[in-house]
């Protein structure tokens, strides 16, 4: 997939630099847990491989913890301050895509064995758990006037975060068409709270530990559940059109696991002619061949719902910009959020 | 097996007091979960089965509400106030049965199918998951001064009780003797922490909430901390003895499953004839039947583990009194607190 504004957007510095302030406090969080969940964790963060061999594995963005130490900037506060927050979600991050993948039974994640195929479904079980209850006793030990708030704020996104993970579940057993179909708005709000939620605690967190005003964190929350929902949907894109070598996916992956995502309901919703032919395609009963998988692509974008999704995303995009824009904020740390959200939109990989 | 002292202790009426208390908030909680591990979390405690059909299944016995309530009273405060620890204590306890049955492999609890084989276990990981964010929320939300306290203590408890588990999980793969055998010193620090630190901490949140002095919320703790040994190496007793009708799992079960507990490891620790034996009949490497199984209980017995493991237990629930005695508390709920550590001495399921 080509980058999708056809420019290459940079990589933000900023995720650099926030992401030296924040992994020497996630090492020691990290540290302090048992060997096992320990291991399988270093693994998941893409710091070894399974054997505890230090790897140069590409690891996650980072997005989550440069979302908590620019929003604590943003609201006048030092990104130090961030710090717990900053592990705690990113924490939380490791233990859903640990739990998702199981889930799922995705075994590939990030260009190397998913958690549960390289350890087992107990032990990663297990290490989502450990990572759950060190999130909360990071951020709960982060003393202060407002962990109690923080906790508070950080309980609410898990179960928001749960919440969608069900949400997404149960859509999987559900018709593609009919009365019971999953409607795009029931897509979209099934995406508020899987990706949407934690993206908007993790910009809050900060600022509520800090004890910034109401207005300055819900605007921060909005912006990030919006770049969370423009993020879910370039998720998707990339599960039909991603290049294989740089999402370690094989080609129209999301397509061969007949996964229900925005590109797919919304060709279905816009186009009846395609609908019948994308059922035909997902939903005969057989496995999805790659040759079937092609075809549906070419059907979906067609259809219009590359557009669509493409689009989504770029409304989310701009609505977060909106959000960071409408309240006062320190400008360096809002332009360097905004600059994350422009970085998520192209991404390719 | 019959009951451990010969005498049937009756069941403590504080039990149902507690429970009447705390289920309108435990009720309200679950309701607020998604219906997918609502209806697991239903299923779990025993309030309906797989389809939502309202059972009178035998839900858990409610000892971790209790402890909250009682352990606040116990420092003179209103048992109400402990209705949102007690509601987390029971959430948290529900979480790790429903995941420790997926590590485990359990198929059975509590006389019906685990969550993770009536469901499967992707909706049993996101149960689990779902009940631990309730419990954080729940206890973050209870208001007053020391909410972020308690929720400190709670999420200190759920960080021990995950270690404990994976103790467990990784003591499977240790051999039954040489160097790298499980000691009992270091079965005891894993049964501290996996069944210890939930039944410490439920019997101090509540007065963690109330803002009781460290004095006494550490004599509850230390105590519930007893408390919780003395079941494990009750567990354990059952696991070899436990009459399948009251227990709902095999006789002989947990030699079947070669579990190291404790009356199988103190009867290796103080017999080395015993322990060839019981690695002849448990280490063979080909599956331990139902013959092996009666056998190896048997020599268990003569080896003097069974009486090691009972002792253990008495001793645990002594300290569990003299802790609590050992500090200025309310009498009677000091006295019911007495009650139910007699009774789960004495429990034959």
């Amino acid at each position: 997939m080509t980058s999708q504004t056809g420019l290459q957007v940079p990589v933000p510095p900023a995720l650099d630099r926030c992401r030296s302030l924040v992994e020497p406090a996630l090492t020691t969080a990290v540290r302090s847990l048992h060997p096992l969940p320990r291991l399988m964790t270093s693994f998941s963060l893409g710091w070894c491989d399974a054997d505890g061999r230090p790897t140069t594995a590409p690891g996650g963005k980072g997005i989550r913890q440069a979302l908590a130490v620019l929003g604590t900037e943003a609201v006048g506060a030092p990104g130090d301050l961030a710090v717990p927050a900053a592990v705690a979600v990113e924490l939380v991050h490791t233990f859903s895509l640990v739990h998702d993948d199981i889930m799922d039974g995705d075994e590939r994640r990030r260009h190397q064995e998913s958690a549960w195929k390289a350890f087992g479904t107990g032990p990663a079980v297990l290490t989502g758990d450990a990572l759950f209850a060190l999130a909360v006793s990071t951020l709960a030990g982060a003393g202060g006037d407002h962990s109690g708030a923080a906790v508070r704020h950080l309980a609410e996104a898990m179960g928001e975060l749960v919440h969608g993970q069900a949400d997404d579940l149960v859509f999987e057993s559900r018709p593609w068409t009919g009365p019971d179909a999953v409607g795009i708005p029931e897509y979209q709000a099934m995406a508020a709270r899987k990706t949407g939620a934690l993206l908007g605690c993790s910009a809050a967190l900060g600022p509520v530990l800090a004890g910034a005003p109401p207005l300055l964190v819900g605007a921060l929350s909005e912006a990030g559940r919006q770049l969370g929902l423009a993020f879910q949907a370039v998720d998707d894109l990339l599960g039909i059109w991603g290049d294989p070598a740089a999402t370690g996916k094989p080609v129209h992956s999301d397509l061969r696991r007949r996964k229900k995502t925005l590109p797919v309901l919304a060709a279905m919703a816009l186009d009846p002619a395609a609908a019948r032919h994308l059922v035909g395609l997902l939903d005969s009963g057989i496995a999805v061949d790659a040759d079937d998988a092609y075809h549906a692509a070419a059907i979906v974008e067609e259809a219009g719902g590359r557009e669509f999704a493409l689009e989504d995303a770029r409304r989310h995009v701009a609505s977060a910009r909106e959000c960071l824009r409408a309240v006062p904020l320190a400008e360096r740390a809002a332009d360097e959020l905004v600059e994350i959200a422009e970085y998520l939109l192209d991404r390719r990989l």
